[in-house]
């Protein structure tokens, strides 16, 4: 075996050591209605943090041996490992952060399978339904804490920026530090490690213990993009589509970071939801970013907003160049007017009840071959689902990039198909290619095959 | 209106802030299906707390304009009080404990109701199924807590004892105390309230700051025996035989105080349990106490055992009396043993899931006056099975005795009649007739109108 | 031996284990100049706590064979200790509560001797220099906290009450606790222990987990009043003037229980400064009060003070019989005013600086046979003036009843013979008689020979 | 005014709220005998913490309208400011670190007037007074904490290294972090400020919240050399000879990355110290590191203390280059030794008594041009003796360099002129050369003059 393993024994902290018969049995399982598979290859994505691995198959390939058993013992259990990736551990000792990740995953993924998946109560043919479900499995990770004032910025970016760019989000997050703000990313190196870090910094210097870094994954990209150990609440939502719901219902305030197509699928997300007509009045700060290395790459963004969703679309979100202390103040700011909002119409500061998430962006999109040759890329439809399904198109880009299912597609079927008007394709096409002549598509040092063809 | 009352609004302290917009709208509903009148009941017994009422009915009707509703605000949820008791308030302000219990109750039967009940998860026609819904109740409210020590002691007796054996109980619950033991008991006063507020001191004097005062109650019996706002640690369970459950798997020992009817019920029930062969190795530590002046009732108590459950039965307890320090001792010894066996077994600390419980002790039993005239009370039985009916017997004397329901059927529908052996009934007619004599049925200085007549 | 004793090794927590290699030297030296025989005596008396023995005397020479020493270690020192009465250990092991009183001791004595003793900081010679003194002892006691809103209720009265009396004083300090004010007394039982008692009960109850039940002792006294383990902040002052100081000083209302010769002591001190001139216009609530039984002790007292001292001196105390709830509310509302006061005026919450006390009250009083005789009982003087000479002839009294080094001189020399104006020694006669007659000299069950004579 | 500056009154957090009248008084006193100036300059040095100034004339020159002031209010004092650098602020907000070092500084002069100085307590003509007084200042700053394991690893190095050497000292101190090592340097930027920066991500990553970044500084280097916010535990030492006793006593191990005149004199220093015959079987942890960069810079120091102090020292190090992770481990394994040692000789593990200093080693070097050009700089001499006197060459270029006292007597008098052997002038002129052409002298950017001449 070429890379370094390591076998241990660890107790939980925290929440959940205490576990049922049934459930134990349940995380053992290793048939179809078992949680065995999916729990493994999550827990493996959060022992791999740091490696430099952005390819779930590779991952999965790497640690074949990789097993995780639960032992039940007089003060609750304990999860028993073989084959662990050694960069989880100091001097043999599983590093403390990554510990509780592993705690977690497991929480997470039994409450979803026992309270959330096939409960009657939730009622996941209508918006309500999920919306309630993605509440529940927030809750339950405690991640909803009433008493604490709106100060949660998401930041998003991509995971394979340079060094400039990482170094510029640190900037950012110690200067949103310095200002009492916390950070959610969606776990992983790059944009969503830098803020942290620097957030870190400047809660140190401000004496702030309860600093908060929020990391919100899934099963399908979690092997792609583990969570960094400064991540301290971890949540593992059940698919793309409640995670990006999940950022957008228990943030204050986002941040985007230069990234590739992940980063593009964002911002349509969060686009097509303020352009939303109920949301029209809702104060929702949303600032792209970058040092002056990243002027460009935010031109041709903006473009292509302008080309495809309009200007009113550019009116919900502010681009500052090279200024991470204007950028930590703007979102102060933004986070203020939230606030007052919130307070006016009663609704939760921990739980933006009130956003209107058409059930466009809330339905799971599967990037197969045929849903994604389907979209409909026309301008002949609201704005909203517009965005919609420009964000499904990049979705499956992420997908075909990165997952370990869309790459297996890939090889087997070939490139993705995405047709649509040309006023649209074109500004894509563009888009997408200054992306691989950046090297925003893939971790650096490797030679990027796109997975899609533009076809118009 | 005679009772003074207090109107009020409070937010929630501790975890139960967050509500979803389902969980408000049922607590809400006042309709068959709602939650209301269980809440507002509940609600109204925790507020009483510390009154002389030990009897349901008369209370709800004493505050029969009172009203509780939940508000949704920025910081989570808050509860809007009208006509609360105002024994519950120092100068206007609830007292905290109280402020906590309201809480809890609320958190419960959120929690048995959206997780519990009808949820095909628990298979309630099997005693794994009735065991596993006990421990995700208890695991909610945040009960069963791995890193501690078994260290747990159930304190059972009569909430209408006499002050000598009050101050008894108080005693024993220092000399707990300072031995770093813990107390649960079923709330209200009496033999409930003394061994925590001794306990309370014992901890102040060793510094032992995260004391349990732990209080399990049910909504039959909780507006009889109001939660003492020592008690921090309060769970509501869905009904008797699940709160019985709830203390045998969650204490570590037993001890009990003089009583009534509703002590007699509890030591037929753990009694009842020990019996079952599966039981016979496992150490349980049971010891029966009380001042000098309750010499007589022990002797009873221990000559009604030996007449129907006989020596068997008799091994598995301890009579002490007059000797606070010896019952601590003991009591830190026994638990000693527990711990042995659990460690040796690798069963949990903080729930005996190896205990046996027989369906007959899970199954609810409804106090109707035809299942008690029905209740098989003869020797030509299993002796756990006696003991589970003889249990049934007692049960029904209490809910004449003090719950709301069973004091309506008495007035509708006259004495329950209970009928069997003569070797049976001749003893528990002596016994019963000893707790009238002793004033035992029902709070000092009310006259005691028996609500049952021994057939035999 | 008859008693039984205890040897052990106990390790500080809190803030002393850090000792310097000189500090150490000279605790363990047994010379004149030497720490060793002071700490050894205070340590006794707090190992000592829950005796029934309040007789300094007796108390040394039951224990000769003990003996404390400190020892180095690692981490800190160590304190090793024979010979201790078992009464402070549970099973084995020292009661948290006195082992960190032990601490306390050790604390106050090495920062007396090194910091205070013959610093020329301090000029002993004048008012300013002894205040800074009791200033700094109680700030390295951590003592003065400024966070905190004043609530410090200092509760006088005495150590030999009935058990009316010591219930009351319960009961009184269970509806202080249920208003979050915190209990400070002079240690010892009795009206000492009561309030911090029910405080205990009051704070648990408002989930007040900071509750302070500070004792302020002296090593001339602590032998008689060993602190109860609820004490949570201990500290000893050099002498008895120093912690009549430190009482007034800190705290922001006084409550006085029945109590005997040292009670009168007490009101005396109190009355006597307050009526200097310069404090004719600072708020400072203090109440007697006691149980119905405690009538006639108040009305003697009452009489006592309108025969000496007059009605400006009356106006300063409320009476309040029999009703806990109106004292706790009375001096929450006095406590209120105080507030105020030291608000407007810039003054600490957490030191009374502006109090004006009169030299005559701070230099200590030796109570000889010859100053005994020598002092000044007679109305041609300042009214606080007479207050003080009243104050010492009580002092007086308190030593030949109770402290090693009166009893000692009583032995030698006989009575002790107070002179002075007949229209004061009748009525302090008629007081003394009447504590000697409610059996208020000592603790029950003992014959009281009075150890003075009253001269006029 | 050139400089931006801002008014603010503050209140304290943590410990010294509390201050007596008389110590109000001192500082707020100007005169020849009070603190005002020096607690003045150091409030000035905190608060410019961040810039880049190393040059305390320049820093007081710059800011000659700074006041601060004491204001009693009633819950203990503030602090008034004015005309304070607006570095030091976040939205005009004090950072909370800074904040916490002006209380730090506070409370060290006011103990060291107090306390240390002209207490007759500390003889300061003995070497055991000296290390009395080190001892007293650093337990009353809370330094010495008792209940940790050994894991306080001292950095020195120099201010002004560059970028690489930086990032490099941030890697080390991730690791150490990583491995539960704390950090304690002498503040200020460069070497100081990484291995904190570092660390602090590493203990983020274990959930170490309890980690210390301890600054040990004395009041004529605190300008130069501003302690970073980051550090949480700030101590002012009376000296540069108690600073660095302090180091020594407190800290288990030392690093020293790549530094100028200061890192030499540190070197020298400790050198010394463990070439004293009494410390020759002491483990003592000391490492050389630096990133490849800085392999030029070792091997110029380990030639220059062959040259002159020879194999013996070179024992008492080790130098490892450009591997964090090993100089982590080595430093850990260097600490366990240290435990053993300790604790097999009963020594305490938060101040190293055992190390024997020398006098020449405590005794102040005052480095005016007379003391410079005596210096006893040949081979004719203990080890131990010459190393002490190469340390006061060094401490006499810094002072020239950095030191407000220093810089105005190089402007006065020239340079100062150092004598002695050729053999050691020799690798002194060649060490002193590679400084200045290697920039090792002050912050970038800065031409250097320099300040001594070396005279064979």
């Amino acid at each position: 075996m070429e890379h370094d393993v390591v076998d241990t024994l660890i107790s939980p902290e925290g929440q959940l050591e205490v576990l049922s018969k049934a459930e134990v049995f349940k995380l053992l399982d290793t048939s179809q209605g078992g949680l065995y598979q999916i729990f493994r290859n999550c827990a493996l994505a959060v022992l791999n943090c740091g490696s430099t691995i952005d390819d779930g198959k590779e991952l999965l390939e790497r640690y074949k041996s990789f097993e995780i058993s639960i032992v039940q013992r007089e003060r609750g259990i304990k999860l028993e490992i073989k084959g662990a990736p050694a960069i989880a551990f100091v001097d043999g000792k599983m590093i403390k952060g990554i510990h509780e990740h592993l705690f977690a995953v497991l929480r997470d993924i039994i409450f979803i399978s026992s309270e959330v998946t096939d409960n009657p109560k939730f009622d996941m043919s209508r918006t309500e339904g999920i919306t309630d479900s993605v509440f529940h499995i927030l809750r339950n990770a405690n991640v909803l804490q009433p008493l604490r004032n709106p100060n949660l910025v998401v930041c998003w970016g991509g995971h394979s920026i340079n060094r400039i760019e990482y170094n510029y989000s640190k900037e950012v997050g110690y200067q949103m530090g310095l200002r009492d703000l916390d950070i959610c990313t969606g776990c992983g190196p790059g944009a969503m490690k830098g803020p942290m870090k620097g957030a870190t910094i400047g809660h140190a210097k401000q004496r702030l213990t309860g600093g908060r870094y929020l990391g919100i994954s899934e099963p399908g990209i979690i092997a792609a993009e583990s969570p960094n150990p400064i991540v301290n609440d971890l949540v593992i939502m059940p698919d793309i589509e409640k995670r990006l719901e999940a950022f957008v219902r228990t943030g204050h305030g986002i941040i985007v970071f230069p990234g590739g197509a992940g980063t593009a699928e964002e911002i349509l997300y969060i686009l097509g939801i303020l352009l939303h007509p109920d949301n029209a009045d809702m104060p929702f700060p949303l600032i792209f970013t970058g040092p002056e290395t990243a002027r460009d790459y935010f031109i041709q963004i903006n473009q292509f907003i302008a080309d495809t969703l309009g200007e009113e679309a550019q009116k919900r979100y502010k681009i500052i160049i090279d200024d991470p202390e204007m950028v930590a103040k703007e979102m102060q700011l933004g986070i203020r007017q939230v606030r007052e909002f919130r307070k006016s119409r009663g609704d939760a500061y921990y739980f933006n009840w009130l956003l209107k998430i058409d059930e466009e962006f809330q339905r799971p999109f599967r990037p197969t071959h045929e849903n994604m040759r389907n979209l409909s890329l026309h301008k002949n439809q609201e704005k909203h689902l517009l965005a919609a399904n420009l964000r499904r198109a990049f979705s499956g880009v992420v997908a075909g990039n990165v997952k370990d299912e869309g790459i297996r597609a890939i090889e087997k079927f070939g490139h993705f198909e995405i047709h649509g008007d040309a006023a649209i394709m074109g500004p894509m096409d563009a888009l997408l290619s200054s992306f691989v002549a950046q090297s925003r598509m893939k971790l650096p040092g490797k030679a990027y095959t796109p997975c899609y063809r533009v076809i118009t």
